[in-house]
């Protein structure tokens, strides 16, 4: 039962940052619901042992997972499809993970981009932010997952889960398949302050995002307050148009029409016009999302239901998977 | 029941190499045996997941782990008054694992005598020999251990758990007792063919380290052969004479006596006579323990009921103080 099945296994992960924002939802979890139709075997984790990687403040983690969960769902993750759960509810993954480290390089971890990049702002991190794709490694290849949906930048951790599944294999037998990249649409969020940079929970300013949960009246005034330029007239050119071009990926992505359309849909209109259109297919499409999300707010019985079955049925999976490499290793 | 009882909670692992050599016998589990009745509890781990931060032979490494199991309870270790187990066993090692290393620095590990030593050796080591104290600071708080025996050589890995404990306490409420070493003897068996260096079960020499399921004529052979000095007359002083006072250290462990007692029996002898009496003293001692774990290894279904219980018993432990821990972080 822990074999791939014969047309693949998806893994994903996302780290519980709460309500998701619209490059979450667009960037990573449309996808997510599409894939779920399209694989077999498709699992999807709340990473909560990554998130430690940077200090979390206990109540707001434990209810940003709660959050994280019912998000999921209102967005169209449907448990019966897929394996919805809470990572530090698996013990494997931990398990796996140092015997992994113990096959990886100290320099092989040193050029990844997220320790560079995070390591940077705060001078020195953590061993566990130094050592955490070692632990993605570890949550894709316990599944022995096939494909692997993944942004841009994940693409390096991505190619160190291919390595070490390579190195385990040489060493110790075939046992994981080899997860090839699913890359995810192209399609990138950027926040409404900075067209420059990528849609982020982090981002200090509060209008810079907008989150699936947010009212209609906020949403109304994020995308009036977002930043354009001075021409008046609507166009798709993420170069030179960064802000208003932004506006057009939400719209079309929004409304699931093509850009194209998007950019024909706003001719005539002037950028402040043009925002009123954006915001009214941003609106229609969170409706609903907001109303399942508060609904599942008042139903915690139901998501820790999910919850536990998602852990149970993963640990079904995995269990066999880590006894097998504790035996390959010479554990047992 | 988790709670370390009041009379304190030992805690200590040793790696699955096999064979104990003389050198570990009167180092450490001379030592472990006297605490067990001691301490009201105890805690005694084959540390599998340490061993594989050095390549390892899966079967060697199999038959090591049953190896050193057999020669824990020959050695006098009781598995009713000590838990024996088996450090993979125990998931919960590598989930606080991975909790403490988000608590720690990277630059706090880059000065740990272990990595600077071992990597220097093969040049470059594993993320796992890099984070392995973390490991071992897991390995210990998991138990809320109470005190930890450990030579010289381990002093500042024990810092760490200590600091770990701190780092713990104040960032999540007290939790964590800090763990104070029991510094075990200062008896240090030497390599038999160079006195200067430490026995060790690595030692490519075969001559140079009497394990304790060495038969009669090899202790023998392996005895006369140890390097001493050109002065004939047995004295005691590490220094100037340290081959013939690694005999005198290993006569006076083995039969029992002090250093100044065995030095008494000696005189008269040059050391070549001397050899002789230090040859029986270790022969005598070691025949009932190689006997046991003879039989041992012929009834393996008993080693692997004691290390069935030993995991157990641990697991009963360990679980609530996890538990806590995931609560403490904001997991649940």
């Amino acid at each position: 039962p822990s074999e791939s099945p014969g047309g693949g296994r998806v893994f994903s992960g996302i780290q519980p940052t709460g309500v998701p924002h619209l490059g979450n939802y667009l960037g990573a979890l449309e996808n997510w619901v599409a894939l779920q139709n399209q694989y077999p075997s498709v699992l999807y984790s709340i990473v909560d042992l990554h998130s430690i990687t940077q200090p979390q403040e206990p109540a707001q983690l434990r209810s940003n997972i709660l959050d994280m969960a019912a998000s999921l769902l209102a967005c169209g993750i449907d448990p019966e499809r897929a394996i919805l759960f809470q990572q530090s509810r698996v013990s494997e993954h931990a398990e796996l993970s140092w015997i992994l480290s113990c096959l990886t390089s100290m320099p092989r971890l040193r050029h990844l981009p997220q320790w560079k990049m995070k390591s940077k702002q705060k001078n020195e991190g953590s061993v566990g932010l130094y050592t955490y794709p070692v632990l993605q490694a570890a949550d894709i290849l316990l599944y022995k997952s096939t494909h692997v949906p993944v942004g841009e930048d994940q693409v390096q951790h991505l190619e160190l889960a291919q390595d070490l599944a390579r190195i385990f294999n040489n060493r110790y037998g075939d046992l994981f398949p080899e997860p090839a990249a699913l890359l995810s649409s192209t399609r990138k969020v950027k926040s409404l302050r900075d067209p420059s940079a990528k849609m982020s929970k982090s981002d200090p300013q509060a209008m810079a995002t907008v989150t699936v949960t947010d009212s209609p009246d906020d949403i109304a005034l994020k995308i009036r307050r977002a930043v354009t330029d001075f021409t008046s007239e609507v166009t798709f050119d993420p170069e030179t148009r960064p802000g208003v071009s932004n506006l057009v990926t939400i719209h079309a992505a929004m409304a699931m029409i093509g850009v194209e359309e998007a950019v024909q849909q706003a001719r005539g209109l002037d950028t402040g016009e043009y925002k009123k259109l954006v915001t009214e297919a941003v609106i229609q499409r969170l409706a609903p999302i907001r109303e399942e999300i508060e609904r599942l707010r008042g139903d915690r019985a139901h998501l820790e239901e999910v919850l536990d079955q998602g852990a149970r049925r993963a640990r079904e999976l995995a269990a066999p998977v880590l006894r097998e490499v504790r035996h390959r290793v010479g554990f047992c």
